[in-house]
């Protein structure tokens, strides 16, 4: 991976004076287009070597280009908000909206690479790190970012030689610290974990591009040569005709009408009385988890997903009702706002993700996607097919940090919907629950119930499993769902009691 | 101020009943219309004495109305993030936007409160605390929020029986710790102090409504009702003719030509090689400061006004050319979000404070208000009229906060612009700097002087003056520019100093 870039590259000085000029106002060109353009965001990482000249390439780059436009991020230590959430959270909040540069410094590849050279994750923690970065890589592509990703690098002397320089300066002495030196020493080892680091997190559409770091003529010359390609190229390209991708092979077509919502026996008995007593029951339950000490370590997502007056925000009450209004947030899913387009798709839910102590309760979700904007063609064939896995990947994110993640899906009859609309447009407090447009869904029915099909069979896992409830009669879809979040959350609170018991024995 | 609330209220349970389902439904209809006219946001504090039933309300009125349009926050200890801005920075971030309710339990009444009464502040600092809340509650009261505040009220009696009752309930003893029995046991300084500051902190606008918290039902029932007054009557009026504020005394129109800004000679002369030699030394100095240990304790705002073509982006930009990239952020500020819009005019300029260890740079700023919002009527008369005091009261925030602010107005003469408005019609790369609103603007250029005279006049304070920079020369214009600001960051870190002595001393 670094053959090349060991060699002695240099820029003359007076080439360099000459491009630079040019380089610089075609620059300001693609990113004033980009601006006025605002049809896609650019997210430069910048990785690499110490002293290998990355700080200089992006000063130089924010005064070549127009700073106001570019924002520059670098990720040291996690605050304390960002630790209660899962890593990448950080990343997230931080993207760049269309028409914007973002450049980040030490992004997701830092950690990984810094564990595994010093020891702390063995190979199979590194590999899954890459199959991580790959996908996360890969949804930022498909969701239009131009994602462009250098590497600086120096070669064993030419490190040496550069941190004694800097160290010598009394105005540079700041940047050489013992960590530096310490990640020197094991110069050979950092080599021996990127060289396979850069080559598996280098795709088709997101290669790395090293840089060699040692001439500063050379080095931005070579960024900035190759920003400004890669600015035109997408900027001056025709938008891309619906189904650019290559048409997916289709699904198949389900041979009988058999599957996991028909199969479903709507109808469960549950009376008044027998509701009333559960409620309570399940309510106390709840209230007293809520309340454990260790529920401040665990926070809570539920997903609420159903057919149409299937009785989501019903049931959503009846869980809040048990809990203290201070320790949850009920986020309803409605149509993104300017900031949120600006943003891949799943950034507006990135950034609802609760702190510690608190639950937050989606009335729809993430599966909309997959779910009205499939069966509605508001997005393309080929951006809700990448969604499960893109979906997948989020869920593990929120798993393996701990967050408890519940996923219902309320399911009613066409009969009983009907009986249900008919009903909320005569009682006057509900007529707002109506709308012409759950009268034009419904005549979807069809093709609403494969993709709910589809959206279970593909999402259900181990450890994020649909819950799917009956929901013809109110009482039993309220327990059901009262009774799920509840054991949920107990078991979140288990594991929390066995981790500091683990962690007391050790 | 709790002459009444002392009293024994009581509801009988019928009563309740029937009037609570007539309630609810009104409310939700409220809610509804509140959501589909989207003209305020409603706010909603709550505060009062420990056990007077303050979550119990709030829980109910989650369960009145439609929960996924109500946002709860509750403050507790403050998150890193929160503790690196102004101590506001946490109820802006939570501010409701147009359409929804926002429920604040403890929000900015708490602290003085508190301090005042465990004699950790003085008189003095309690009354400027009275003074910056009036002042604050009547910003949002004039940007449109529907400001409610609910004081909850125990007499002492009554609070005793309720703590001894929520310890006797294993389910509620959590509620009580010794910090409640340390507060109980203080509860007459607590009404010493409360008394003032509820009757200094109510306004016409947004009087506090003092709710006896002992009996369960008349507590909700003079919530609901108060809550419901005050939304039906807000929604129901129509929407009030501008300029219904009463019209303000005029300003006075000038009776010669002599201000601060004509006063200026703009032609001040520097030289290319001078230039140089001073833009080296006083990049060196700040790029030093900028180093500063103590500097990671710091956060610097500059603010960048000027005429169009004055030249603010070149002298951001032979500012950050000291600087590492990664410890500053450029704003540019151009019409506000979707998101931006549904919030006081100021949320947009909270939001984007820096962190500790950063700079902000603000390419036009919060006094577009009483510039271009003035000058092109994009606002009310009385909306930018009332802005001085509400500038004044937020860079007041970010001073007391130890922020650096520096303020500065880059004036260019009528002839200057001219030419250099010609001059980048001209440059191919500074094409996109020269629009026809800026040819517009022009005709317009004494009405824009008067705006900006008044803006200096009346915003230029002791600690934050305005650095008026003659800008003819733009080699005298960035130096001054570079200077003042490092002068600015190296007084700050000389405070930082002298904090750091005096804590070490004591």
């Amino acid at each position: 991976m670094f053959e090349s870039a060991n060699l002695l590259h240099e820029v003359p000085k007076a080439d360099y004076q000459a491009e630079q000029a040019r380089l610089r106002a075609a620059l300001l060109n693609a990113q004033y287009d980009l601006k006025v353009d605002g049809r896609f965001p650019v997210l430069v990482l910048i990785a690499g070597v110490e002293g290998a000249g990355k700080g200089e390439t992006v000063n130089l780059l924010n005064e070549w280009m127009d700073p106001r436009h570019i924002q520059t991020c670098a990720f040291g230590q996690r605050s304390d908000e960002e630790s209660e959430r899962p890593p990448h959270w950080r990343f997230w909040r931080a993207l760049p909206p269309k028409g914007k540069i973002g450049i980040f410094f030490g992004a997701w590849h830092t950690l990984p690479i810094l564990q595994r050279v010093m020891g702390t994750s063995d190979e199979g923690a590194f590999a899954r790190s890459i199959g991580e970065i790959r996908r996360f890589e890969k949804m930022l592509v498909d969701e239009g970012v131009l994602l462009l990703k250098y590497w600086f690098h120096l070669s064993k002397e030419q490190q040496k030689t550069r941190l004694k320089a800097l160290e010598k300066d009394p105005k540079t002495r700041w940047r050489v610290s013992e960590t530096e030196w310490r990640y020197f020493k094991r110069y050979d080892r950092f080599t021996e974990v990127c060289d396979p680091f850069l080559r598996q997190t280098s795709t088709g559409e997101a290669p790395w591009i090293v840089v060699p770091g040692a001439d500063p003529s050379y080095r931005a010359l070579t960024v900035g040569r190759h920003l400004l390609a890669a600015l035109r190229e997408r900027l001056d390209a025709a938008a891309p005709p619906a189904g650019a991708h290559g048409k997916a092979p289709p699904l198949p077509a389900p041979a009988d009408r058999l599957n996991a919502i028909s199969a479903l026996e709507l109808d469960q008995p549950m009376a008044r009385v027998e509701y009333q007593k559960e409620l309570l029951k399940w309510q106390a339950r709840l209230a007293l988890a809520s309340r454990d000490p260790r529920f401040q370590d665990l926070s809570v997502v539920a997903v609420f997903e159903g057919n149409d007056g299937a009785g989501k925000g019903g049931a959503i009450r009846r869980v809040t009702g048990a809990l203290d209004a201070r320790c949850y947030e009920n986020i309803p899913v409605a149509a993104p706002t300017e900031e949120e387009r600006a943003q891949p798709y799943l950034w507006r839910f990135w950034r609802r993700l609760p702190r510690h102590g608190r639950f937050a309760f989606f009335d729809r979700s993430w599966y909309g996607r997959v779910l009205v904007e499939r069966v509605e063609g508001f997005c393309s064939e080929a951006d809700w097919r990448r969604a499960y896995g893109e979906i997948d990947d989020f869920e593990d994110a929120l798993l393996r940090h701990g967050v408890v993640l519940v996923k219902f899906w309320l399911a009613i009859g066409k009969d009983e919907q009907f009986k249900r609309f008919k009903a909320r447009e005569e009682v006057e407090f509900k007529r707002f629950k109506i709308t012409d447009e759950d009268w034009r869904n419904r005549e979807k029915w069809d093709a609403y119930e494969a993709a709910v099909c589809d959206m279970v069979d593909r999402t259900s896992t181990a450890n994020a499993p649909w819950t799917l409830v009956e929901a013809n009669n109110k009482f039993h879809a309220r327990i059901k769902v009262l009774k799920t979040l509840c054991l949920a959350v107990e078991q979140g609170l288990e594991r929390q009691r066995r981790k500091g018991k683990s962690r007391a024995r050790t």
